[in-house]
């Protein structure tokens, strides 16, 4: 399967499109595509497009949409996953990548008292979303939410939909582990992974006060971003264990 | 909890043990630590020694061991998992730490077709064993075997138990997805991740041929590294659900 180019949706219309001039420049010179050739373009909102390229130049590349699929590589639902920036922008990237590779839909970056990264900016947080969706063959970009912990609850509660958070955290003997909350719950659970100091003594309070589980990944030390990584594999396997789409 | 220091069991007597040469420079120079400090030493074959320091200098640290738990951090049983070496000797680098943050007890470097990445040198793959128990707070060191896929047979019939290996890789419509071999089969699952152009169909009807099922994670594209710590992540999970360590 090859690699989608990226158009957002007011590059279309009817059925024609026309590349951005990123995608302009690396379809004529650096792929060295020709009138004629069909390729695939993604717009972000689930649309997965079979192009035929009927005007190439290094300045203008458009084309006629043959065919529409909908929601390649898209979970069947909401897949909500939570991060505390980290430190290195470049462990953040990589992060988002993972998480776009196992299916999350929406990623919020927690605010919390240890939080060390600095969320990135918006035109960062897009490019990396762009290239991790056409790395993936995914057509949906994924969502960022900044939110801080009181917000979150908010957050959810927007969606209209019933999601259960969960701390990764070292748990107490009688805290179910993380992978035995994914079986009873499915796929509402929401994993929120703190940062490299973790969660302080009273996010973890205010978390149970409302309701909110504290699971851990077994005994051993992880880094943050091997547990985020961790419970977006682990969330996908559980959705994959369900009917529909993963 | 504190990062271990590591000394090989020829570096014990007795009671006494005398940190390597590079400990000794980290612990007088770096940590300072003085006598009657009391510390944790791993041997890397599953004890876990809580050292009194009686010498402290840059050329010589001991101390007497106090008392030693056994296999901490450590999984109740053997858990392997393959890798086809990473072109990247970073990304290698990292995908072994991931292992050992994930439980992971034997690793396998499988020489495939398409492998584009060399096998570390043995001295590099002691350094990354090392430095990952301690972060990772085990005991044991993981070990690397390298294997071609005729090999691999042989060197898990050596093990006396059984397990089965499963190729990760786009799966037929009447393969079980991995969850749902991990779900059946549990720890005696072997997930062999190929490289980053995937196994060939001569590997794939071979691995068929022995009885190894292939299995995959869903419709997107994975890196190899994403794979290879989504695999360990969810053989975790599934330790987890069992009685025992993890």
């Amino acid at each position: 399967m090859t690699t989608p180019f990226y158009a957002p949706p007011d590059a279309f219309d009817g059925d024609r499109v026309r590349l951005p001039d990123d995608e302009t420049r690396h379809a004529s010179r650096v792929l060295r595509h020709a009138v004629g050739d069909v390729v695939a373009v993604v717009d972000g909102v689930g649309g997965w497009h079979t192009v035929r390229l009927d005007r190439v130049a290094k300045d203008r590349a458009e084309g006629v949409v043959v065919e529409t699929r909908y929601d390649a590589g898209e979970p069947a639902s909401r897949v909500i996953v939570g991060l505390a920036p980290l430190k290195s922008a470049d462990r953040m990237a990589f992060a988002v990548e993972k998480a776009v590779e196992l299916g999350v839909t929406d990623l919020l970056l927690l605010d919390t008292a240890r939080t060390e990264g600095r969320i990135p900016k918006p035109e960062r947080l897009h490019a990396l979303a762009v290239a991790a969706m056409k790395q993936t063959l995914r057509s949906r970009l994924v969502r960022f939410h900044p939110v801080r912990q009181l917000g979150m609850a908010q957050f959810l509660a927007d969606t209209g939909e019933t999601f259960l958070p969960v701390l990764l955290h070292e748990a107490a003997p009688d805290d179910a582990p993380f992978p035995t909350l994914l079986a009873q719950r499915g796929r509402s659970v929401v994993p929120l992974v703190g940062p490299e100091g973790g969660f302080t003594p009273e996010e973890v309070d205010a978390a149970r006060a409302a309701g909110w589980p504290v699971a851990s990944l077994g005994p051993r030390r992880l880094r943050a971003e091997t547990a985020f990584v961790a419970v977006c594999a682990l969330h996908l396997a559980a959705r994959i264990s369900d009917a529909g789409a993963a």
